[in-house]
């Protein structure tokens, strides 16, 4: 005779809290023909609706979760001819202030990682049983061993460079062959990938994190799983997935899901292919899917007390559905802030991607999205300082960007980001020109918005896309025992950063810990010159608090500049301190711009 | 003792009429101390306002205008120990349906025209004794004669190729010692250059293009006028002009207008600085000055009979008073179609000067406008078939272009185009290639909006942009009774047009007269498909009208193309007119597309 263990082999979500603001809790109950089960619960509980799907190995059960006390009941379930069995099911007390978690905001700063490229503490886990792809160090796109320890082990590290804020790649489990090291083919989304830790470690992280002050952004995919997903696998129904004759590859234009003239063949092949072909598309049309989706992303915030979301390739969703995820989180947490992934180089496309967006508006469309990134100014400082130029391009297009602020309903919500995961790194797009790096660094760091760096990014690390994925993700230097040198450690130290890293180092460490009390930078208007001659000027402002003045001279050539243009942005200072090189510089007639150079000056 | 004729040099507008919506009109009364009389009227007249300026030659005189009956009324002016004057002032009767008239639409075809540059009727007046500039077509950038008699007589040759609407740059005086062929320097507003005719000729070309069913289009600048202009060498006050200590060029930055972040300094420097040394920039902010363009604009209108408006350098105007300046002439004419010059690349951007725009209301700003000119399409064409790509280039950008259409309030009111007189010649842009020209001007003739065409479009005309304005601007063939060959005439006449010339003229033709009359290509709903290796797809369609296929296929190969995937376009039909090509067409499953070649097909 089958027992329980045999027949159920999973609960989702693994439990749930009382005094919850979602109304209807969804539960996923998945073992051989369990939908040939009738199910009853325990009193407390109250079960609205139970559905099946064509698949017997599933049961959906709908619960009236608006009332739930704290405390463990039961679900039972009956069949003709067959012993009755009965499971526990745990409703926690949630932490007292759960539900008005505050989260990120301009005055953060982000730094993206990828475990298991960042260090590896635990060489244990670097390869597990259960799980197919095993360590291989020397594939560039094979797993490397970085693990959840070893972002622990480096969080003094971030806190000293003056990082407040950690968005990690995805953590859950990526049970594939190949290519499974950066985390966005998931095949498990209760579970976290072994090889980086256990649950016990992400919570750890997320407490360690909060002991100093920081606070921990969850990387979420709602659009799509890895196909070895254990219930795509063993599908609940086939339009769980958007499904296609033949494997059908999305055409990248999420300007169809606004595009007027656009077809509905363009529409759904934009929205319902696939990523690529180990990544089915979620359908999330499918009210199952969605709820699914949403209960996952709460479990995880209250489970873990997670500051935020990055939603990856957010535009590839069901547009509505997406809404509805967002709606439904921030119902859950009022103050919870989300940035998500909207890969467009046009600021006024991009605007429409934005909550309470006018562009939207025209379109009757609200995607409830706070903060989206920033491609348009990636683009432009990318291009800018790209090392092959054969002449030295102005910042024109530095100045447009900032121009096109006007289209975006809340400027103070745009992710400003040098390079990510996805694109070129850039240090080698500049060949490793530190001047550039403290250009455009000092630029995101300092205009409206919030500023992500990417792992290496302060060490000048560098890394060619042309060469694939894998090279713009290498190991971070001293993460790993074997390494000979230890980017964590200062140059003093045994093994230290060299010489090239410390520049990059020092540079960035200064400017991010002046950032970070500094509420002008953080929440401050903003007010900009037209570019001239390669140099741009900007200022921000903020009620009684200090002004800023930001200077580029990106010429290769020392420049004079007459201030009495600037009066509207000086508005009465003569004198200011300049705060990367440390001096008081008159600002009463003209001011000797140094070549190459930014500065960031509080007036006086 | 001086005598009237002597003292009293001019009064502006010369005449006006009874029965129009304008409640007050202003009246310039310009001489020798003028403001130092007292002026009385007739009855039937009624002054509300006498204004005298810093300088005493004028007199600004404000009278109700809301019931003033048509016939002649005069003004009497006084002063001690001098004569009375008396002149006579004349209120003309409307014709019967001027203030409905009819304007431009989508339903139109433009033909952009220099008239210096188009025919020379009347060698007579190539020069004239009162202005100073004479003849030299030697000189690219001097005068070489073409005059409004010359393009009345070649009213049948536009007309058989299919246009509609007839646009000439400036007519006005333009009496400055260099560079006044081209009109925008204008130095008395009341007045033809005698150089181009006289005001009944002007009367006679709008007549004559009536007859034909052709429509009429001034072009009008408001924001600057020529320095030798007869009031700015004898300024009513100094805030006449935007003024400044040195001469500024205006930094040509049109988005400072609506940008946020910009600083007055720059938003001060665009719309205050000067077009060039030579053009004054009008200061609209005064009432005078905005008073005295609405009063001139209605008077071409209501004179000469014109059927609308383009607006030279619209986005360099107060933006305000550019408002009041369009309310004011549709009020007066609630049909009448407007274009302005809005030089920006970014459709967005674009689509905020459009009337009654979204974007616009995000900055609490309609300009009024409704149509305006779109660049970015003009861009990505000129870009596409640049001759001296290296590589063949994809049609993105062109579909792109398409995908922004959504930006606009009405994509109808878009001017679509291949060059105009300040761009690069399209047919040295991509080295005379006839395909690219079919293709390009079937996407200007078959997309959403107001196709124009530049003289000489028609007939592969070259000229490069970087020789300076003259070399975009040369003689029509067959405009000067010197030329040895005239592309007015058909390949048969003596001297007609020669195989190239022919080989574009036959194709616009046929595409514009079939234009003429497609109400689905005027005013239907517009349907895209992503272009896939190099072939673009769309569709117009329109209630129960034939639906229209449009396929560009720019490749350089013939293109089988599956027809399945076009189903939602196709609706249902299996055949089809192609009507470029004259040939029925199978449409049932697949179509092979001849290599660059653009098929329009009508489908049955």
């Amino acid at each position: 005779m089958k027992t329980l263990k045999t027949i159920l082999k999973r609960v989702e979500p693994p439990h749930w809290w009382a005094g919850m603001g979602l109304k209807k809790l969804q539960l996923l109950f998945y073992g051989n023909n369990i939908s040939e089960y009738n199910i009853t619960c325990s009193s407390g509980l109250k079960i609205l609706q139970v559905s099946q799907t064509e698949n017997s190995n599933y049961l959906f059960v709908t619960l009236d979760a608006s009332e739930i006390e704290g405390g463990t009941y039961s679900f039972t379930f009956q069949k003709e001819n067959f012993p009755d069995f009965t499971i526990p099911y745990e409703f926690k007390e949630r932490s007292g202030n759960s539900a008005n978690r505050t989260s990120f905001d301009s005055s953060d700063v982000f730094y993206l990682l990828m475990p298991d490229r960042f260090a590896n503490a635990n060489p244990r886990i670097n390869s597990v049983k259960q799980l197919i792809e095993k360590v291989n160090p020397n594939d560039l796109h094979g797993r490397h061993g970085g693990d959840i320890q070893g972002i622990i082990n480096n969080l003094d590290y971030l806190k000293d460079l003056g990082i407040t804020t950690l968005w990690s790649t995805p953590l859950c489990e990526n049970n594939s062959s190949t290519g499974s090291y950066h985390g966005y083919a998931q095949t498990d989304v209760y579970n976290i990938d072994a090889r980086l830790g256990s649950l016990a470690d992400y919570k750890n992280l997320s407490k360690e994190l909060h002991k100093r002050g920081m606070k921990l952004v969850i990387d979420y995919v709602t659009n799509h799983w890895g196909s070895e997903h254990w219930l795509i696998k063993d599908l609940p129904c086939k339009d769980w997935l958007n499904q296609w004759k033949h494997f059908t590859n999305t055409i990248h234009k999420t300007t169809s899901l606004f595009d007027t003239n656009a077809s509905v063949f363009d529409k759904d092949q934009h929205e319902k292919g696939w990523f690529v072909s180990t990544m089915p598309d979620l359908n999330q049309r499918n009210p199952l899917v969605l709820n699914y989706l949403i209960q996952n992303a709460i479990w995880w915030i209250e489970e873990v007390n997670l500051d935020g979301i990055r939603v990856d390739t957010f535009t590839y969703n069901y547009k509505e559905a997406a809404v509805k995820w967002l709606e439904a989180i921030q119902n859950e947490y009022p103050n919870l802030n989300i940035i998500g992934e909207v890969w467009l180089h046009n600021s006024a496309q991009l605007a429409y991607w934005q909550k309470d967006s006018k562009i939207g508006e025209m379109a009757s469309y609200n995607s409830q999205l706070p903060c989206v990134t920033d491609f348009p100014l990636h683009n432009a400082l990318q291009d800018i300082f790209y090392s092959k130029h054969r002449k030295l391009k102005d910042l024109e297009s530095l100045y447009e960007t900032f121009v096109n602020d006007f289209f975006y309903p809340n400027p103070q919500g745009l992710m400003r980001f040098l390079e990510n995961h996805d694109t070129q790194r850039f240090n080698t797009q500049c060949g490793g020109d530190l001047d550039a790096y403290k250009i455009a660094l000092t630029v995101i760091c300092t205009v409206r918005g919030i500023p992500q760096l990417y792992y290496g990014s302060e060490i000048g690390m560098q890394g060619d896309k042309n060469n694939g994925d894998g090279d713009i993700r290498h190991e971070f230097p001293g993460g790993w025992a074997k390494h000979k040198q230890n980017a964590f450690l200062p140059p003093t130290a045994n093994k230290g950063r060299n010489v090239y890293q410390e520049s990059f180092h020092a540079f960035t460490k200064k400017l991010l810990n002046w950032r970070k009390d500094n509420r002008t930078v953080h929440y401050g208007n903003f007010l900009h010159f037209v570019s001239v001659d390669h140099v741009y000027v900007y200022f921000r402002y903020l009620d009684e608090e200090k002004r800023v003045m930001v200077i580029i001279n990106n010429s290769k050539t020392k420049k004079i500049l007459a201030l009495k243009k600037f009066a509207e942005g000086l508005n009465g200072s003569k004198t200011g301190n300049e705060i990367l090189s440390d001096q008081v510089l008159d600002l009463s007639t003209e001011l000797s711009m140094p070549a190459r150079t930014p500065y960031i000056i509080e007036l006086t």
